[in-house]
């Protein structure tokens, strides 16, 4: 049986992972939930998991959700962090939202807990850091979305020095047919309007400038300790095939499946186990069509950022993440367009000074900074 | 390093094979070969492979080899099964054509040789047979057929009871948009126009007839010890998808790659190693729309057939796959119709009398008498 804690519990990944959990009640445990501000969901779910503590950022929130249930709530990150370190749990879902989610992460390694990882900022931002000390504390890391689990899957029984390329599947994203005069005018309207994937908008954003794809880049790169020269991104609209190993002697492996995140979750949840579940088999009947198309780097330059971010290292990452995050958040407000989103990242990467071999508060100012400068270029028209 | 014996070494497998082994002269050393008539080649492969012993099926031709060589040149089938057996070879490639290959692989799995196994009557007549003697001798069958090698590769790591179910792919053979009017003026020169595998004239005609994918589906029965209502067949024209097993979580392992023999020869042979080659990687925008299709059995019985005859066993499948040699060959002689092919197989399945667990003589005996009565059937027009 697994005793888990989920950071992150109220949202997206988080409550398809209750979900899973509550379809196998003989393999897990629930120890800890978090949320952000969700305390009424928070509550529900702690009457249906019975954790021993819960933490809420929202300070105030926390102190709501005292006055109603009995158990341990804490507040704020340092809350958030003792969820992640809470003795009796093994594993720690990793499912905050943004840069918020490096230190509890890294928290929860340092007490040796197995994670399973959906935050990115984790590995984008710190992944140097984060892998060493899952090193050294001996833990697993199992990536929950659906292209890192698909690597894991093809490589499962494989020797990785055997690899000659990891081959990322991009759906491409809501603008992947739009011009360059259509992505000037493109709104966050349009792009919530995710082909395949329903996902939050944030990420739904991310992945129509395929921003989202080079941190899915940098991801591989190091819970694969994959060069970046092996690692590919290949469009492929109708995301049925989640990414491919290509190995040495040619051969390639691929995973695939519907695009529905509780195939991948469920799997970092229970693996080395796979459990019979509610889903549908996949109808190749009606998915009778796979297509490939090669990326346009010139519309979509975000990609060949995060590759020059991740084979720089140091800060950049950080950099790059946090630029993008405060442009997303002004594109989903209509205070900057669609196009604006590439062209403040690249200006913040251009204007930073890197630190090469960063600690993780270096990381986190670099991080805070860059979202007030990001916020003040915007406010002042400056991209 | 292997000590490899190839049986067949001069036909298409045979020979692709031994073009590996000079790929990766520190990894293989060759002991034994074997040829039905060509002599010529075969003398070529001593100079080059240098083995302790020879066979040829042809006694002349035995007889003209020795004249020319002096290393050991065994004749006829025993001869076939000295190589099979020679003691210092630790794998045998068993690539002989049609039911001849069934006892050489018996032989060679007694002696405790590891198999890489591309002769299909080996498991589609004697399946049971020769999985008791690879257990109780404690040896290992390497597929090399590009299916199999497929369905081993996404099993690599994974737990067989995880397994939902096995996909078979198909290319549907040089017949697969044909209308029945158009099958029945169908011709051997028609068929072996292969759309996507470069293969000998028997398997094509097999691939046209579907019977070849009707054999794998017995050779998956028996290689994954898969029950045959798991095992599904569907139609991929462009033959990049190898084969698929989906698993219990609905999660679907694919192996992708060019069609190219040389691929699975080399993995059934140096697995669990991955050696880099000189063959092209497979390049997705080139091959850009995978497509699938289901089957049309009523055009394509053969299929049926062999899900039937697997799942009678016994005797059944030596039936089948007698009465379709010697159809086969016939079609290739224009002798019978390609819609010739299924019916003189189904009635020799119907009017089988079964032994249910029949010993490798009883098999052998009911492939002698079945073709016996095939060609008889054939001589007198009573198909």
């Amino acid at each position: 049986m697994k005793k888990i804690s989920i950071l992150g519990s109220t949202g997206s990944i988080g409550t398809q992972a209750l979900e899973i959990i509550t379809q196998f009640p003989k393999e897990f445990k629930v120890i800890g939930l978090t949320t952000n501000t969700k305390i009424e969901i928070l509550e529900k779910q702690i009457k249906a998991f019975n954790p021993e503590a819960v933490a809420v950022m929202d300070g105030e929130k926390a102190d709501l959700l005292k006055k109603k249930v009995d158990i341990n709530v804490f507040a704020g990150l340092d809350g958030i962090k003792k969820i992640a370190s809470l003795e009796n749990s093994d594993t720690v879902v990793s499912s905050l939202l943004g840069s918020i989610g490096v230190e509890p992460t890294l928290e929860a390694i340092k007490k040796k807990k197995n994670i399973a990882l959906a935050n990115k900022e984790t590995l984008v931002t710190a992944g140097q850091i984060v892998m060493k000390e899952a090193k050294k504390n001996d833990i697993s890391i199992m990536p929950i979305d659906s292209e890192h689990s698909a690597i894991f899957q093809c490589l499962v029984g494989e020797d990785i020095s055997n690899v000659n390329k990891i081959i990322l599947t991009c759906s491409g994203g809501a603008f992947k047919n739009y011009t360059k005069d259509q992505l000037e005018k493109a709104t966050a309207k349009d792009a919530l309007k995710h082909p395949t994937w329903n996902m939050g908008a944030k990420i739904t954003i991310d992945s129509a400038t395929l921003m989202n794809k080079g941190f899915e880049v940098i991801e591989a790169h190091w819970l694969y300790n994959m060069p970046y020269e092996k690692i590919e991104v290949i469009m492929h609209p109708q995301s049925i095939i989640h990414s491919m190993v290509e190995f040495k002697d040619t051969s390639i492996k691929a995973q695939l499946g519907y695009p529905d995140m509780r195939i991948p979750i469920q799997y970092a949840l229970t693996y080395p186990k796979r459990l019979k579940n509610a889903l549908p088999n996949l109808d190749f009947f009606k998915n009778n069509n796979l297509t490939f198309k090669e990326i346009n780097h010139d519309l979509f330059p975000c990609l060949s950022y995060a590759y020059e971010a991740g084979k720089t290292s140091g800060t950049l990452p950080a950099v790059m993440n946090a630029a993008n995050e405060v442009a997303v958040a002004s594109f989903l407000q209509d205070k900057i367009k669609f196009l604006d989103i590439p062209k403040l990242i690249k200006r913040l990467i251009d204007e930073h000074k890197l630190i090469k071999n960063p600690d993780i508060d270096e990381i986190l100012e670099v991080d805070k900074s860059t979202k007030e400068k990001a916020k003040k270029i915007i406010e002042n028209n400056q991209y």
